[in-house]
């Protein structure tokens, strides 16, 4: 973001917050946005790179934010206080707590799965999830029922939204998670042998105390339609749960949740 | 809300739409919005009583809007258009549907949950829950892994907010769902012989294939805080689900999910 360089030292980290609200910019700059005192502490000792954080006037009022702000002051990063109204400029949610920071973007690929042969594996594949609470809370999820990798497919929304970074409450900067493509599934599925299933309401009752195979990718589908074609004809089984007849289907974390720990290695 | 009366007809829906956003006019009008075209249909299927709807002109890009509006007019409920900023004034999403109805919240008590002694029972109990999307979910949830009843303790975000009505998906329309106090599940707890056990993330770890109780109550904690004082004293046991050490807990709709899958009679 070039032009954020000949701006006020006081408005450039608020201009690129601004920015990055757009996902192109995220893309561009490899940096994205963490809002809110909790997700700001998780990015803070993740280890991922911090390039400012803003504060606001609000920030008084949450002595655990004025906290955080000391510590990243304390650790050499650029902490910027602005007026309420300009942090609400950069801010995605409805009441913020005062501390927003920008972080960069880790570079992941789908050569970082741990996947030496004889090893067990879980992948949750995520396609076209599009409501960034869902995937924040698939990939807080993921992380905790310790699924190797989480990847997005064409159509899921950004993993670094705002509103993902802030439901996955730090799972995001721990767990391997990162944009892919069926293509590159297919590479590495070929490569390693990893069977493919996917979560659809119409698919065989996942039975108790089955034996899954040791190495799987679980596939859940978007809100409103489930599974793409592109899933379809690449899954080797549909399963679902069993659930009352008057329900038409679970929400999709839940669902993922629930499969993802009965099929837990 | 008598003033509506003296509104101009077209206005009256419209008002009372906008004053619905607040919890207090609906405790007192007993009425609802509900948002949506999916939610909208759920809700003209459930047999509760729509009190009228409004629809904007965003009503004609979606094919299935269009035909829902129609269906209620057959009905005989009146159906209201608007413009779009009228439409938005009463709207709670970001991306309206061109739909929104007015519903009547059903009275449901304590009385009404099937407790005959001999039966088996499983309650859901929600300790200050805070997000409206979790709420949602958590109905969902509880709809459709049969759970008999779920009631909603002091602290938890009003089950007809409209945000909960959307998330939720019919299964509030359905599920036997309903406000209650500590005191009013003590009284049927001493009646009915149920026993109460607290999801913790510093509780035992659930055992797979146990034996759980045949009349239980499942409850589940604040977002942020975890159970309250209230359920603490309650519970007979905390239980837990086995993540990995680096994640802090489950998202609650998650968690209740596989603790309510797992314990599933």
């Amino acid at each position: 973001v070039p032009s954020v360089n000949r701006l006020p030292k006081h408005l450039k980290l608020l201009t690129l917050a601004r920015d990055l609200r757009r996902r192109k910019a995220r893309d561009r700059a490899h940096l994205f946005v963490c809002e809110g005192v909790r997700a700001v502490e998780e990015l803070s000792g993740s280890g991922l790179s911090i390039e400012g954080a803003l504060t606001s006037p609000d920030l008084d009022s949450h002595p655990r934010a004025a906290a955080l702000a000391e510590t990243l002051r304390t650790a050499g990063i650029e902490v910027q206080p602005v007026s309420d109204r300009e942090f609400e400029s950069a801010s995605d949610t409805e009441t913020p707590q005062g501390i927003l920071a920008i972080g960069r973007t880790p570079s992941r690929s789908i050569g970082e799965i741990p996947a030496e042969s004889g090893k067990s594996l879980r992948l949750l594949i995520l396609d076209a999830i599009q409501e960034p609470g869902n995937v924040g809370a698939l990939l807080r999820t993921a992380a905790a029922l310790e699924v190797t990798a989480t990847l997005a497919m064409p159509g899921t929304v950004d993993l670094w939204n705002a509103k993902v970074v802030r439901s996955a409450v730090g799972s995001l900067f721990r767990h391997l998670c990162f944009a892919s493509t069926w293509d590159e599934l297919d590479s590495f599925r070929s490569e390693h042998g990893v069977t493919i299933w996917g979560a659809d309401v119409r698919g065989d009752v996942l039975e108790r105390n089955g034996r899954p195979p040791e190495r799987l990718a679980l596939v859940v589908g978007n809100e409103g339609q489930g599974l793409s074609d592109a899933a379809r004809t690449r899954a080797e089984r549909l399963v679902s749960l069993s659930i009352a007849p008057d329900v038409e289907s679970l929400n999709v974390a839940v669902a993922a949740g629930i499969l993802l720990y009965e099929l837990r290695r």
